[in-house]
Protein backbone atom coordinates (compact mmCIF):
# COMPACT_ATOMS: atom_id res chain seq x y z
CA UNK A 1 0.00 0.00 0.00
CA UNK A 2 1.95 3.17 -0.90
CA UNK A 3 1.10 6.69 1.09
CA UNK A 4 0.45 9.42 -1.69
CA UNK A 5 3.30 12.36 -0.05
CA UNK A 6 4.08 15.68 -1.64
CA UNK A 7 2.97 18.68 -3.15
CA UNK A 8 1.05 18.77 -6.52
CA UNK A 9 0.77 22.84 -7.67
CA UNK A 10 -1.98 24.02 -9.79
CA UNK A 11 -0.70 26.79 -11.72
CA UNK A 12 0.31 28.65 -14.86
CA UNK A 13 3.10 31.08 -15.85
CA UNK A 14 1.72 34.42 -14.46
CA UNK A 15 2.91 36.44 -11.47
CA UNK A 16 0.82 34.76 -9.11
CA UNK A 17 1.91 31.11 -10.24
CA UNK A 18 5.61 32.22 -10.34
CA UNK A 19 5.73 33.27 -6.89
CA UNK A 20 4.67 29.68 -5.53
CA UNK A 21 6.71 28.19 -8.36
CA UNK A 22 9.67 30.32 -7.00
CA UNK A 23 9.53 29.05 -3.59
CA UNK A 24 9.35 25.15 -4.40
CA UNK A 25 11.99 26.26 -6.37
CA UNK A 26 14.33 27.58 -3.27
CA UNK A 27 12.71 24.67 -1.26
CA UNK A 28 14.21 21.96 -3.22
CA UNK A 29 17.77 23.57 -3.50
CA UNK A 30 17.43 23.00 0.43
CA UNK A 31 16.05 20.85 1.59
CA UNK A 32 14.74 16.95 0.41
CA UNK A 33 11.60 18.22 -1.00
CA UNK A 34 9.63 17.45 -4.25
CA UNK A 35 6.61 18.77 -5.82
CA UNK A 36 4.80 17.94 -8.88
CA UNK A 37 2.81 20.26 -11.33
CA UNK A 38 -0.53 20.35 -12.99
CA UNK A 39 -0.84 23.18 -15.67
CA UNK A 40 -3.62 24.98 -15.43
CA UNK A 41 -4.60 26.47 -18.98
CA UNK A 42 -5.84 30.12 -17.96
CA UNK A 43 -6.30 30.88 -22.03
CA UNK A 44 -8.51 28.17 -22.16
CA UNK A 45 -10.36 28.97 -18.75
CA UNK A 46 -9.79 25.87 -17.28
CA UNK A 47 -9.44 27.52 -14.16
CA UNK A 48 -13.23 27.87 -13.96
CA UNK A 49 -14.30 24.06 -14.35
CA UNK A 50 -16.10 22.59 -11.73
CA UNK A 51 -12.92 20.35 -10.87
CA UNK A 52 -10.79 23.46 -10.30
CA UNK A 53 -13.56 25.18 -8.57
CA UNK A 54 -13.58 22.64 -5.90
CA UNK A 55 -10.40 23.28 -5.51
CA UNK A 56 -10.03 26.94 -5.25
CA UNK A 57 -13.82 28.44 -5.87
CA UNK A 58 -12.53 31.53 -6.08
CA UNK A 59 -11.37 30.13 -9.87
CA UNK A 60 -7.88 31.44 -9.93
CA UNK A 61 -4.42 29.79 -10.12
CA UNK A 62 -2.63 28.90 -8.04
CA UNK A 63 -3.78 26.21 -5.78
CA UNK A 64 -1.99 23.46 -3.97
CA UNK A 65 -2.33 19.89 -2.47
CA UNK A 66 -0.37 18.70 0.24
CA UNK A 67 -0.83 14.69 -0.05
CA UNK A 68 1.52 14.23 3.14
CA UNK A 69 -0.73 16.20 5.31
CA UNK A 70 -4.66 14.67 4.25
CA UNK A 71 -4.72 16.32 0.71
CA UNK A 72 -4.68 19.60 2.62
CA UNK A 73 -5.63 22.21 0.31
CA UNK A 74 -4.30 26.13 -0.13
CA UNK A 75 -5.68 28.80 -2.40
CA UNK A 76 -4.53 32.30 -2.82
CA UNK A 77 -1.03 33.06 -3.68
CA UNK A 78 0.25 34.28 -0.01
CA UNK A 79 -1.35 32.33 1.50
CA UNK A 80 0.11 28.93 -0.33
CA UNK A 81 3.70 30.98 0.34
CA UNK A 82 3.44 31.25 4.35
CA UNK A 83 2.09 27.19 4.46
CA UNK A 84 4.89 26.30 2.52
CA UNK A 85 6.93 28.15 4.65
CA UNK A 86 5.81 26.87 7.28
CA UNK A 87 5.18 23.26 6.83
CA UNK A 88 8.50 23.48 4.61
CA UNK A 89 11.10 25.58 5.67
CA UNK A 90 11.65 24.00 8.70
CA UNK A 91 15.20 25.56 9.36
CA UNK A 92 13.20 29.16 8.62
CA UNK A 93 15.67 29.96 5.56
CA UNK A 94 12.76 32.21 3.62
CA UNK A 95 10.76 33.58 6.59
CA UNK A 96 10.39 33.87 10.47
CA UNK A 97 8.68 31.33 12.47
CA UNK A 98 5.31 33.12 14.28
CA UNK A 99 6.02 32.32 17.96
CA UNK A 100 9.61 32.15 18.21
CA UNK A 101 10.07 35.53 16.12
CA UNK A 102 6.95 37.56 16.42
CA UNK A 103 8.02 40.54 14.98
CA UNK A 104 10.11 39.52 12.11
CA UNK A 105 6.79 37.67 11.08
CA UNK A 106 4.90 40.49 11.78
CA UNK A 107 6.95 42.59 9.19
CA UNK A 108 6.63 39.68 6.94
CA UNK A 109 3.32 39.83 6.76
CA UNK A 110 3.11 43.40 6.35
CA UNK A 111 4.94 43.92 3.31
CA UNK A 112 3.21 40.91 1.59
CA UNK A 113 -0.67 42.45 3.08
CA UNK A 114 1.64 45.62 0.83
CA UNK A 115 1.82 43.84 -2.00
CA UNK A 116 -1.60 41.75 -2.15
CA UNK A 117 -3.48 44.42 -1.96
CA UNK A 118 -1.78 46.63 -3.52
CA UNK A 119 0.89 45.87 -5.91
CA UNK A 120 -1.09 42.65 -6.93
CA UNK A 121 -4.37 44.35 -7.79
CA UNK A 122 -3.34 47.72 -9.27
CA UNK A 123 -0.53 46.55 -12.26
CA UNK A 124 -3.22 43.72 -12.67
CA UNK A 125 -5.61 46.55 -13.46
CA UNK A 126 -2.81 48.27 -15.54
CA UNK A 127 -2.42 45.37 -17.20
CA UNK A 128 -6.01 44.96 -18.21
CA UNK A 129 -6.49 47.88 -19.34
CA UNK A 130 -3.22 48.45 -21.51
CA UNK A 131 -3.80 44.71 -22.64
CA UNK A 132 -6.93 43.16 -22.68
CA UNK A 133 -10.05 45.53 -22.49
CA UNK A 134 -12.09 45.95 -25.37
CA UNK A 135 -11.91 49.77 -25.37
CA UNK A 136 -9.28 52.58 -24.82
CA UNK A 137 -10.19 54.08 -21.42
CA UNK A 138 -7.17 56.90 -20.76
CA UNK A 139 -8.90 57.79 -17.13
CA UNK A 140 -8.14 53.87 -16.32
CA UNK A 141 -4.66 53.93 -17.87
CA UNK A 142 -3.62 57.16 -15.68
CA UNK A 143 -4.87 55.85 -12.56
CA UNK A 144 -3.72 52.40 -12.47
CA UNK A 145 -0.09 53.92 -13.85
CA UNK A 146 -0.27 56.73 -11.33
CA UNK A 147 -0.76 54.18 -8.51
CA UNK A 148 1.59 51.46 -9.58
CA UNK A 149 4.32 53.74 -9.74
CA UNK A 150 3.39 55.11 -6.14
CA UNK A 151 3.48 51.76 -5.00
CA UNK A 152 6.87 51.17 -6.65
CA UNK A 153 7.60 53.87 -4.91
CA UNK A 154 6.87 53.01 -1.64
CA UNK A 155 8.85 49.80 -2.11
CA UNK A 156 11.83 52.34 -2.68
CA UNK A 157 11.42 54.02 0.19
CA UNK A 158 11.20 51.19 2.25
CA UNK A 159 14.34 49.49 0.19
CA UNK A 160 16.50 52.67 0.77
CA UNK A 161 16.95 52.35 4.46
CA UNK A 162 20.01 50.17 4.10
CA UNK A 163 18.52 46.94 2.87
CA UNK A 164 18.73 44.44 0.61
CA UNK A 165 15.24 42.89 1.47
CA UNK A 166 11.82 44.03 2.60
CA UNK A 167 11.71 42.58 5.78
CA UNK A 168 14.62 41.46 8.45
CA UNK A 169 16.54 42.99 10.75
CA UNK A 170 19.92 45.18 9.51
CA UNK A 171 19.79 44.69 5.21
CA UNK A 172 17.13 42.64 5.86
CA UNK A 173 16.42 38.70 4.88
CA UNK A 174 15.79 37.17 1.66
CA UNK A 175 12.14 35.93 2.14
CA UNK A 176 8.72 35.29 0.81
CA UNK A 177 7.93 38.73 1.35
CA UNK A 178 10.47 39.29 -1.40
CA UNK A 179 9.06 36.46 -3.49
CA UNK A 180 5.83 37.99 -3.28
CA UNK A 181 5.95 41.22 -4.82
CA UNK A 182 9.32 40.51 -7.48
CA UNK A 183 7.25 38.65 -9.82
CA UNK A 184 4.68 41.88 -10.79
CA UNK A 185 8.18 43.91 -10.77
CA UNK A 186 9.85 41.47 -13.24
CA UNK A 187 7.06 42.37 -15.64
CA UNK A 188 7.33 45.79 -15.92
CA UNK A 189 7.96 45.70 -19.49
CA UNK A 190 4.18 44.45 -20.39
CA UNK A 191 2.75 46.96 -17.77
CA UNK A 192 4.57 49.93 -19.54
CA UNK A 193 7.13 50.65 -18.03
CA UNK A 194 10.15 50.87 -19.61
CA UNK A 195 12.37 50.53 -16.69
CA UNK A 196 13.14 51.01 -12.91
CA UNK A 197 15.04 53.76 -12.99
CA UNK A 198 13.09 56.13 -11.13
CA UNK A 199 13.50 53.41 -8.39
CA UNK A 200 17.30 52.70 -8.02
CA UNK A 201 16.87 50.67 -4.57
CA UNK A 202 14.28 48.50 -6.00
CA UNK A 203 16.44 48.03 -9.66
CA UNK A 204 18.97 46.87 -7.21
CA UNK A 205 17.03 44.72 -4.97
CA UNK A 206 14.76 43.13 -8.59
CA UNK A 207 18.54 42.63 -10.25
CA UNK A 208 20.15 40.87 -7.44
CA UNK A 209 17.37 38.49 -6.61
CA UNK A 210 16.04 37.68 -10.35
CA UNK A 211 19.62 36.37 -10.25
CA UNK A 212 18.92 33.29 -8.07
CA UNK A 213 18.95 29.80 -9.60
CA UNK A 214 15.42 29.53 -8.26
CA UNK A 215 13.83 32.07 -10.14
CA UNK A 216 15.48 30.85 -13.55
CA UNK A 217 13.82 27.38 -12.88
CA UNK A 218 10.75 28.54 -11.68
CA UNK A 219 10.01 30.45 -15.23
CA UNK A 220 9.12 26.78 -16.91
CA UNK A 221 7.04 25.93 -14.11
CA UNK A 222 3.05 25.72 -15.47
CA UNK A 223 3.80 26.25 -19.30
CA UNK A 224 1.14 24.95 -21.53
CA UNK A 225 0.49 26.32 -25.45
CA UNK A 226 1.84 29.44 -26.51
CA UNK A 227 1.79 31.15 -22.78
CA UNK A 228 5.68 30.78 -22.19
CA UNK A 229 5.80 33.77 -24.34
CA UNK A 230 3.33 36.19 -22.67
CA UNK A 231 5.88 38.18 -20.53
CA UNK A 232 8.86 39.83 -21.73
CA UNK A 233 10.80 39.44 -18.03
CA UNK A 234 13.42 41.59 -16.17
CA UNK A 235 14.38 44.33 -14.14
CA UNK A 236 16.90 45.75 -16.51
CA UNK A 237 15.80 48.08 -19.19
CA UNK B 1 9.51 55.84 35.60
CA UNK B 2 6.03 54.88 34.13
CA UNK B 3 6.23 52.46 31.39
CA UNK B 4 3.84 52.66 28.47
CA UNK B 5 1.52 50.34 27.62
CA UNK B 6 -1.26 49.40 25.90
CA UNK B 7 -2.49 50.37 21.78
CA UNK B 8 -2.52 53.12 20.07
CA UNK B 9 -4.66 53.24 16.80
CA UNK B 10 -4.46 55.56 13.88
CA UNK B 11 -7.67 54.95 11.61
CA UNK B 12 -10.66 56.83 10.19
CA UNK B 13 -13.91 55.36 10.11
CA UNK B 14 -13.68 53.72 6.48
CA UNK B 15 -14.12 50.13 5.67
CA UNK B 16 -10.30 49.16 6.65
CA UNK B 17 -10.41 51.28 9.79
CA UNK B 18 -13.43 49.80 11.31
CA UNK B 19 -12.34 46.01 10.76
CA UNK B 20 -9.38 46.75 13.24
CA UNK B 21 -11.90 48.74 15.71
CA UNK B 22 -14.44 45.68 15.78
CA UNK B 23 -11.51 43.64 16.59
CA UNK B 24 -10.08 46.09 19.66
CA UNK B 25 -13.42 46.20 20.90
CA UNK B 26 -14.03 42.12 20.64
CA UNK B 27 -10.73 42.18 22.53
CA UNK B 28 -11.89 44.64 25.31
CA UNK B 29 -14.88 42.50 25.41
CA UNK B 30 -13.45 39.59 26.36
CA UNK B 31 -10.07 40.55 28.26
CA UNK B 32 -8.58 42.97 30.43
CA UNK B 33 -7.45 44.98 27.65
CA UNK B 34 -7.73 48.57 26.58
CA UNK B 35 -6.41 51.23 23.08
CA UNK B 36 -6.66 54.80 22.35
CA UNK B 37 -7.66 55.65 19.23
CA UNK B 38 -5.76 58.65 17.55
CA UNK B 39 -7.94 59.60 14.69
CA UNK B 40 -6.72 60.57 11.57
CA UNK B 41 -8.21 62.65 8.92
CA UNK B 42 -8.43 61.54 5.62
CA UNK B 43 -10.37 64.11 3.93
CA UNK B 44 -7.82 66.35 4.77
CA UNK B 45 -4.98 64.13 3.40
CA UNK B 46 -3.35 63.85 6.93
CA UNK B 47 -2.38 60.28 6.06
CA UNK B 48 0.19 61.32 3.74
CA UNK B 49 1.64 63.81 6.51
CA UNK B 50 5.65 62.89 7.57
CA UNK B 51 5.09 62.14 10.52
CA UNK B 52 2.45 59.17 9.41
CA UNK B 53 4.54 58.70 6.72
CA UNK B 54 7.17 57.47 9.24
CA UNK B 55 4.42 54.84 10.65
CA UNK B 56 3.00 53.77 7.24
CA UNK B 57 5.25 54.31 4.18
CA UNK B 58 2.24 53.57 2.14
CA UNK B 59 0.46 56.67 3.61
CA UNK B 60 -2.74 54.44 4.28
CA UNK B 61 -4.92 54.02 7.44
CA UNK B 62 -5.05 52.04 9.51
CA UNK B 63 -2.03 51.39 11.70
CA UNK B 64 -1.11 50.64 15.54
CA UNK B 65 1.84 51.00 17.76
CA UNK B 66 2.13 48.81 20.52
CA UNK B 67 3.47 50.40 23.29
CA UNK B 68 4.02 47.29 25.21
CA UNK B 69 6.10 45.55 22.73
CA UNK B 70 8.93 48.38 22.34
CA UNK B 71 6.47 50.39 20.35
CA UNK B 72 6.47 47.82 17.46
CA UNK B 73 4.71 49.39 14.64
CA UNK B 74 2.49 47.64 12.54
CA UNK B 75 0.42 48.59 9.47
CA UNK B 76 -1.92 46.69 6.65
CA UNK B 77 -5.55 46.36 7.81
CA UNK B 78 -5.19 42.57 7.65
CA UNK B 79 -1.40 42.19 9.38
CA UNK B 80 -3.09 44.22 12.02
CA UNK B 81 -6.00 42.09 12.81
CA UNK B 82 -3.61 38.95 12.53
CA UNK B 83 -0.91 40.51 14.96
CA UNK B 84 -3.32 41.60 17.56
CA UNK B 85 -4.94 38.26 17.43
CA UNK B 86 -1.55 36.72 17.92
CA UNK B 87 -0.64 38.37 21.10
CA UNK B 88 -3.51 39.77 22.61
CA UNK B 89 -6.61 37.23 21.95
CA UNK B 90 -4.48 34.47 24.44
CA UNK B 91 -7.55 32.24 24.18
CA UNK B 92 -7.98 31.89 20.64
CA UNK B 93 -11.46 33.55 20.31
CA UNK B 94 -11.19 34.90 17.54
CA UNK B 95 -8.24 33.03 15.48
CA UNK B 96 -6.07 30.37 15.42
CA UNK B 97 -2.60 29.70 17.02
CA UNK B 98 -0.43 29.15 14.16
CA UNK B 99 1.49 25.82 15.47
CA UNK B 100 -1.20 24.74 17.14
CA UNK B 101 -3.72 24.39 14.48
CA UNK B 102 -1.92 25.40 11.64
CA UNK B 103 -4.99 24.05 9.45
CA UNK B 104 -7.37 26.15 10.59
CA UNK B 105 -4.77 29.15 10.58
CA UNK B 106 -4.05 28.51 7.17
CA UNK B 107 -7.89 28.30 5.52
CA UNK B 108 -8.04 31.90 7.66
CA UNK B 109 -5.61 33.71 5.95
CA UNK B 110 -6.62 31.87 3.08
CA UNK B 111 -10.24 33.81 3.37
CA UNK B 112 -8.44 36.93 4.65
CA UNK B 113 -6.03 36.77 1.53
CA UNK B 114 -8.82 36.12 -0.80
CA UNK B 115 -10.46 39.26 0.94
CA UNK B 116 -7.63 41.36 1.17
CA UNK B 117 -6.89 41.15 -2.66
CA UNK B 118 -10.20 40.51 -4.01
CA UNK B 119 -13.35 42.26 -2.36
CA UNK B 120 -10.96 45.23 -0.65
CA UNK B 121 -9.30 46.36 -4.05
CA UNK B 122 -12.69 45.54 -6.50
CA UNK B 123 -14.87 47.43 -4.30
CA UNK B 124 -12.58 50.18 -3.62
CA UNK B 125 -12.46 50.90 -7.20
CA UNK B 126 -15.91 50.11 -7.23
CA UNK B 127 -16.74 53.04 -4.71
CA UNK B 128 -13.78 55.12 -6.79
CA UNK B 129 -15.63 54.88 -9.97
CA UNK B 130 -19.12 55.29 -8.45
CA UNK B 131 -18.17 58.10 -5.93
CA UNK B 132 -15.13 59.79 -6.75
CA UNK B 133 -13.85 59.73 -9.78
CA UNK B 134 -13.83 63.25 -12.12
CA UNK B 135 -15.67 61.73 -15.05
CA UNK B 136 -18.15 58.78 -15.92
CA UNK B 137 -16.66 55.57 -17.16
CA UNK B 138 -18.82 53.24 -18.10
CA UNK B 139 -16.84 50.28 -18.56
CA UNK B 140 -15.05 51.01 -15.42
CA UNK B 141 -18.21 50.84 -13.49
CA UNK B 142 -19.47 47.52 -15.22
CA UNK B 143 -16.19 45.99 -15.04
CA UNK B 144 -15.73 46.31 -10.71
CA UNK B 145 -19.38 45.71 -10.22
CA UNK B 146 -19.45 42.55 -11.79
CA UNK B 147 -16.24 41.49 -9.94
CA UNK B 148 -18.04 42.83 -6.97
CA UNK B 149 -20.94 40.33 -7.67
CA UNK B 150 -18.40 37.64 -8.74
CA UNK B 151 -16.19 37.47 -5.73
CA UNK B 152 -19.99 37.93 -3.51
CA UNK B 153 -20.55 34.51 -4.80
CA UNK B 154 -17.59 33.06 -4.19
CA UNK B 155 -18.29 34.06 -0.80
CA UNK B 156 -22.21 32.75 -1.11
CA UNK B 157 -20.60 29.62 -2.02
CA UNK B 158 -18.04 28.80 1.26
CA UNK B 159 -21.13 29.95 3.14
CA UNK B 160 -23.36 27.55 1.79
CA UNK B 161 -21.58 24.77 2.93
CA UNK B 162 -23.90 24.69 6.15
CA UNK B 163 -21.40 27.13 7.42
CA UNK B 164 -21.75 30.05 9.66
CA UNK B 165 -18.20 31.70 9.32
CA UNK B 166 -15.37 31.24 6.91
CA UNK B 167 -12.96 29.63 8.65
CA UNK B 168 -12.88 26.31 11.21
CA UNK B 169 -14.49 23.30 11.47
CA UNK B 170 -18.05 22.32 11.58
CA UNK B 171 -20.15 25.59 10.50
CA UNK B 172 -17.06 27.56 11.52
CA UNK B 173 -16.16 30.27 13.76
CA UNK B 174 -16.65 33.73 14.09
CA UNK B 175 -12.89 35.06 13.74
CA UNK B 176 -10.39 37.96 12.44
CA UNK B 177 -11.07 36.32 8.69
CA UNK B 178 -14.43 37.53 8.95
CA UNK B 179 -13.75 40.78 10.56
CA UNK B 180 -12.07 41.86 7.29
CA UNK B 181 -14.26 41.39 4.94
CA UNK B 182 -17.66 41.82 6.30
CA UNK B 183 -17.38 45.72 6.30
CA UNK B 184 -16.81 46.07 2.92
CA UNK B 185 -20.66 43.97 2.67
CA UNK B 186 -21.71 46.42 5.21
CA UNK B 187 -21.21 49.91 2.60
CA UNK B 188 -22.64 47.78 0.40
CA UNK B 189 -25.71 50.90 -0.39
CA UNK B 190 -22.43 53.21 -0.94
CA UNK B 191 -20.87 50.52 -3.83
CA UNK B 192 -24.41 50.37 -5.67
CA UNK B 193 -25.82 47.75 -4.24
CA UNK B 194 -29.43 48.13 -3.10
CA UNK B 195 -29.57 44.48 -1.37
CA UNK B 196 -27.60 41.47 -0.67
CA UNK B 197 -30.51 39.35 -1.69
CA UNK B 198 -28.50 37.83 -4.73
CA UNK B 199 -26.34 36.12 -1.20
CA UNK B 200 -28.52 34.26 0.93
CA UNK B 201 -26.09 32.99 2.94
CA UNK B 202 -24.18 35.89 2.72
CA UNK B 203 -27.20 38.26 3.78
CA UNK B 204 -27.54 35.62 6.93
CA UNK B 205 -23.59 36.04 7.48
CA UNK B 206 -23.69 39.79 7.66
CA UNK B 207 -26.95 40.26 9.57
CA UNK B 208 -25.95 37.21 12.16
CA UNK B 209 -22.66 39.47 12.51
CA UNK B 210 -23.49 43.06 12.31
CA UNK B 211 -25.73 42.70 15.47
CA UNK B 212 -22.45 41.92 17.52
CA UNK B 213 -22.09 44.57 20.31
CA UNK B 214 -18.56 45.33 19.05
CA UNK B 215 -19.46 46.19 15.75
CA UNK B 216 -22.32 49.04 16.44
CA UNK B 217 -19.58 50.58 19.26
CA UNK B 218 -16.83 50.53 16.38
CA UNK B 219 -18.79 51.98 13.97
CA UNK B 220 -17.75 55.79 16.14
CA UNK B 221 -13.85 54.79 16.36
CA UNK B 222 -11.96 57.53 14.28
CA UNK B 223 -14.85 59.92 13.75
CA UNK B 224 -13.69 63.53 12.86
CA UNK B 225 -15.47 66.35 11.47
CA UNK B 226 -18.01 65.23 9.18
CA UNK B 227 -16.85 61.92 7.96
CA UNK B 228 -19.35 60.24 10.91
CA UNK B 229 -22.29 60.61 7.59
CA UNK B 230 -19.93 59.21 5.17
CA UNK B 231 -22.02 55.63 4.67
CA UNK B 232 -25.13 54.53 5.53
CA UNK B 233 -24.41 50.86 6.67
CA UNK B 234 -26.25 47.61 7.08
CA UNK B 235 -27.12 44.50 5.27
CA UNK B 236 -30.48 44.26 4.86
CA UNK B 237 -32.30 46.33 2.39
Amino acid sequence: MSVKRGITLYSAPTPNGFKVAVLLEELKSVYDFDYKVRPVNVAKGEQKDPWFIAINPNGRIPAIVDHSRNDFVVFETAAILIYLQQHYDTTNKFGWDPKENPDEYSEMLQWIFFAHGGVGPMQGQLNHFRNAASEVVPYALNRYLDEVKRLYSVLDIRLNQDRDYLAGPGRGMYSIADMNVLPWLRIREYSGLDNLDEWPNVKRWCENTLSRDAWEVAGNVGRVGDTATLYRVGCAA
